[in-house]
């Protein structure tokens, strides 16, 4: 029997996407998304903040959407703090089963953090059983904190922006086209700032679900975890120099594997095995 | 008081550099090679095997060794095994406290392995003080295996090539160019192939100094070593797809830390302190 999804009481889930996820139907993350959130009777907000091209992000992931049977796909541009607190755009929300954060610049979803928006979005993730999702800039807002930017191909301070974010996943730091543009020192700076928060980088075309304390990974790509928790650090004394980390723990998770965020245990799944035929 | 070098009876060093190092006078690595090999008294031979413009390679180096004060400097070109087993070869690398091989493409340097001058290198390096460095190219060749190319982003089979090396360090694989070219990659998918070696990534302008059992880092950049001994690694069914890697140790090391070989214990040690004054 298929879970009943969206209703009152249950717990929603995460959907974090490491960008350029496939748009074709029926593949990949997107479909992911669409059968969390309902199937055919999914009602669907895509936020386009982060995009400076919202027109064209929204009807691409509307006729997705379409493709995968959704006829409910509506946009929320939330240009500023005024519209992500204003009632009409609550109401909106609240009738959602799936909320997706496009790509684009993350600096500007920085405007919805702590807004309205960004409460309901919590509570009716935790409470009410709502999927969201995120692509790209969309996937490291979802952090504590959100990954803006940073130079340099070393582990360093400079190597890597952090700013506050959206707060839907708590202790883990979020960075995407992970593996296509080599940004694992971008992401080791980051969890080398706090080195509590758990490092997730995810490769394009590849996401993680979250949900109860775990994740699984499904796409083409892989999801890098860092955990640094057991690492000593020893950072330079300036912003460009490298800094030394020692034992850090890292978990290449293709899709099947998954990962329990507590304490912090990978695990192997169902890899794909040879073609058959 | 000064220690003697190059004395028989005496453990040589190996001086294993990522790359692009400094080759004004009085800075790193080369600096650090004519200290080992003796000072102004060094007699230096530079093996010119894996470049294509040896004639270039070769005024370079005896320029900046020169500048440090080393008139003994001799070129050896060896293209191929009949110049390896050349025994005007083997004199010429017996009278020299230090072999430099160069950059250029390690596939070329194929030829000396089992040679009679890898057999010497070998023995004058464990019993004899000699002083053996390698950039680049001539860096990865040191190993028991070398790198000899791949592609791709993710950590799979098809992302690392290797073929035997000059096994002047055992169980280890060494990469070059390291975080200036995003190649945690490549390592890693040759380490996946037997998680028993040691892997080894040197930035540009970096290199380790390895003696009795350890390095240390010198340079500016960082070395990053990857132990996989503890890992679980689950292979995927074809070449071009990525491997789960569990529980992979990483450990970051800019210049003045160290490493343990035998029990793969990493140590911070004199890092730069802030500027003074």
């Amino acid at each position: 029997m298929k879970e009943k999804l969206g209703d009152a009481g249950r717990k929603g889930r995460l959907l974090i996407i490491g960008g350029a996820e496939n748009r074709t139907c029926g593949a990949g993350a997107l479909e992911t998304f669409v059968e969390l959130a309902g199937g055919e009777d999914a009602r669907i907000v895509v936020v386009t903040t982060a995009t400076e091209v919202p027109d064209e992000v929204a009807d691409a992931y509307t006729a997705v959407f379409g493709r995968l049977g959704v006829t409910s796909v509506r946009e929320l541009r939330l240009l500023g703090r005024a519209a992500a607190d204003d009632p009409a755009t609550l109401r909106a929300l609240e009738a959602a089963s799936g909320v997706l954060f496009s790509g684009g610049d993350q600096s500007r979803l920085r405007t919805l953090v702590g807004s309205n928006t960004n409460e309901l979005l919590k509570r009716r993730l935790h409470q009410d059983g709502l999927v969201i999702a995120g692509t790209s800039a969309g996937a490291t807002a979802l952090g504590h904190w959100m990954i803006l930017g940073g130079r340099g191909h070393e582990v360093a301070a400079s190597t890597v922006r952090v700013g506050p974010g959206l707060g839907l996943l708590d202790n883990v730091l979020i960075d995407m086209h992970f593996n296509e543009r080599g940004r694992l020192p971008r992401l080791m700076s980051g969890i080398a700032l706090d080195t509590r928060l758990l490092g997730v980088g995810i490769d394009e075309d590849t996401a993680i679900v979250v949900g109860d304390g775990r994740f699984e990974v499904v796409g083409t790509g892989v999801v890098t975890v860092v955990d640094a928790e057991q690492s000593t650090v020893a950072y330079a004394a300036s912003d460009d120099e490298p800094m030394a980390m020692l034992d850090v723990s890292l978990h290449l998770l293709p899709a099947g594997c998954a990962f329990q965020m507590n304490d912090r245990l990978p695990a192997i799944g169902n890899m794909r095995g040879p073609e058959e035929g």
